[in-house]
């Protein structure tokens, strides 16, 4: 091992073989983690070319169970969101994009910190649950062309514990161990094609667009060795997606967004990254008809009745999405308001989802219970003009002692300036 | 941890604060070695300035015992040599300089590996102990002005602890490391003043004049900031030094040389050393003075008589020192041949060493047993013509079945050429 770290600090290529046996090595713990972590910090300063990042990937994709979606006919196509606040896409385009037939096979995760999780947010619907065999998920996807469940533990496990190191080493913060640890975990979980939702900003991982370009790159050339289509769709998050944050508060938002009187921005994020996961799964020719034909299937009323479909399914009380005000409420509301004339000029979209935290939406730990009604509804979002005075979003919670810290976090979040600031665009550059 | 580890990655300067965080949480073991190992593989390619190395070997100096040698009066000039293989420069300096009126308090190590030991060397002398209380230790010093042993287990334990670490971690090769390291020990020694034979060639850790040179700023830079003057000889470690190579052997090349016929590199290594320890020490004016003087106690009997008065003490058996022939032998010995005609272009140490130690003279691990006895006698060295079945070695060893894995390694150590070699400079360069 000391010859394979000397190796990567010297700036060499590791050969599959070499790569085969640190790996290995690093599950079965015969490598100690002092080694791997000097190991990944050459990597830090040395990089990895697209071959070994490629041969990294596949075998972290293989430490775990492989699902096997092969029973299910047609592409499967799936999307990758880098994380976000608020951001409630995969509840608006699973039952769109399967409205539209392509079979949506989905495995989500749960929130963590800042960003909350797909489970989390469907659990809110009364019911809902996403713990299935994986002969049920299957089955579902045959006959719903959608279900989503939990991801199973045996998956990537490689990419668990490597992460963790990472996590305690300083070692994150590599083009090709972050795009290995997604692409691993999508194609572990059966895709064929994936479509990645890579932000941008400073609420977001990576900083500057140069930086996001570099990783879709990479995570597009991983795709190209391991023969899946990937499209990689750079976005900005510097504020958070739609107006909502918390769980129940969030499904009420895609409800209103699969309805066609959703919030723009989450609306047309939603019609981008659709319309590449149509053209991918060859069902529509290009993205300008795969968008129209989305918005088809929203206006007919198509696309919400896939996503009750879908709820049904999965044990859910259909009733709670027909009358959202049913969804997990909150006892206690407070309103925040300006304290200033003028343009809404910030509004951190981390702050944002710590207050949301605070206020009991997320995870502070693995273990923390949530509350599925507390969270916050913007009122005002970047660009609006405010007076003193003027409410700029309500906080909701069960917890009424929790107000006081988590407004303290949104005065962090806000900032108002004379000058309206330049819009930013939130599509900035799509890959492939 | 983590911030420290990416500050250091990213090339910032660590406050003494940090770096005494950093050491005392590792020798706690409340930092996990996996995050010592990103920090060290961080300082391998961001490396430390002169400020945090010496901060870094005060703390790793100050990690346990100090020892005081504020008893003895004078100035303790300590030396130190970055390894090489047949030096036993300590066994004549330590008299020699000792006689000059400079006093030697001395703690040495063992061999390992393909380099010998001060320890072991002395300890092929019957009787000859190296075990003794702080106290006796001090006593010596003061009725002889010299005493030689070993090495307190509770010595620089961050810098021990550190440097297992390393080995492993493909962290080894750094300047501030190297520096640090050699120096905390010198220092916890209670040395006012250092004198350092640094090896270089490819028998040695230095393979450049360059890298030697800059090691050698990097440990005067630390005396400076704490207070100790550090004088830096740059020399070659091609070939072993002098003829032998083996305990007992070194002693009696230890003897011929305090005697006034032992060979010229050797002869000539230990002069330009003491001398400047005499000098630093402030019993000579100059080096040129110092070196007479050295000539001097050398051609007078002194500096033998001061080795005789220096074993005694410790226990040794005079009689073996007055007839060398009564140290340890070896029952079996083979004569090692040219096959072919020319000069003796190459001669590696390091292949030497490994030989040396097939035959019994060193460990290969920590607990091996030594033979005192085994060894080897150079004939020939670099630049001598030989003829094809000439006697270029003798092998010696009580372990008849050695010989044939030691031929093996000697065929590798030995290169013989139509064209003489051009003569190598020992001493290279002196920096202070």
């Amino acid at each position: 091992m000391v010859e394979l770290i000397v190796k990567k600090r010297n700036g060499l290529e590791l050969s599959k073989d070499e790569l085969t046996s640190i790996i290995d090595g690093f599950i079965s713990s015969e490598i100690p983690d002092y080694q791997i972590s000097a190991f990944l910090m050459a990597i830090y300063f040395k990089g990895m070319n697209s071959t070994e990042t490629a041969i990294l990937t596949d075998l972290m994709m293989r430490s775990g169970e492989l699902i096997d979606l092969s029973e299910i006919e047609g592409i499967k196509v799936d999307k990758h969101s880098t994380g976000g606040v608020g951001d409630k896409t995969t509840l608006i385009l699973a039952p769109l994009v399967a409205a539209a037939g392509v079979p949506v096979a989905k495995m989500s995760g749960r929130g963590l910190g800042h960003t909350g999780g797909t489970l989390d947010k469907m659990e809110s619907i009364s019911g809902f649950s996403v713990d299935m065999t994986r002969a049920q998920f299957i089955e579902n996807v045959k006959s719903h062309n959608i279900a989503v469940c939990g991801q199973n533990a045996n998956l990537v496990p490689a990419d668990k514990k490597l992460y963790a190191l990472r996590d305690v080493t300083a070692t994150v913060n590599n083009i090709s161990l972050i795009a290995s640890s997604i692409m691993s975990k999508k194609l572990a979980c059966g895709a064929d094609a994936i479509v990645i939702d890579l932000k941008v900003g400073h609420g977001a991982f990576m900083k500057t667009l140069e930086d996001a370009e570099e990783l879709a790159e990479v995570m597009i050339n991983i795709g190209a060795k391991m023969n899946r289509k990937v499209i990689a769709v750079i976005t900005s998050m510097s504020e958070p997606l739609g107006y909502t944050i918390g769980n129940a508060l969030e499904v009420k938002e895609a409800i209103d967004t699969l309805k066609g009187h959703g919030p723009e921005d989450l609306t047309d994020l939603c019609l981008e990254l659709g319309g590449h996961m149509l053209v991918l799964g060859e069902v529509a020719e290009n993205h300008e008809k795969a968008v129209l034909k989305l918005k088809d299937l929203i206006k007919s009323g198509k696309a919400f009745d896939k996503f009750k479909e879908f709820v049904e399914a999965q044990g859910g009380d259909v009733n709670c999405i027909e009358h959202p005000e049913l969804l997990p409420g909150a006892k206690y509301q407070r309103t925040y308001k300006s304290n200033e004339n003028g343009y809404l000029s910030e509004l951190n979209a981390l702050d944002i989802g710590l207050t949301s935290v605070k206020l009991g939406a997320g995870r502070e730990t693995k273990d923390s219970a949530i509350d599925f009604g507390a969270g916050i509804r913007l009122l005002k979002k970047m660009g609006d003009f405010v007076e003193n005075g003027e409410a700029l979003a309500v906080l909701y919670s069960n917890d009424e002692s929790s107000f006081e810290k988590a407004v303290e976090l949104m005065d962090l979040a806000y900032k108002i300036s004379e000058e309206k600031p330049k819009e930013k665009r939130l599509i900035l550059k799509t890959m492939r």
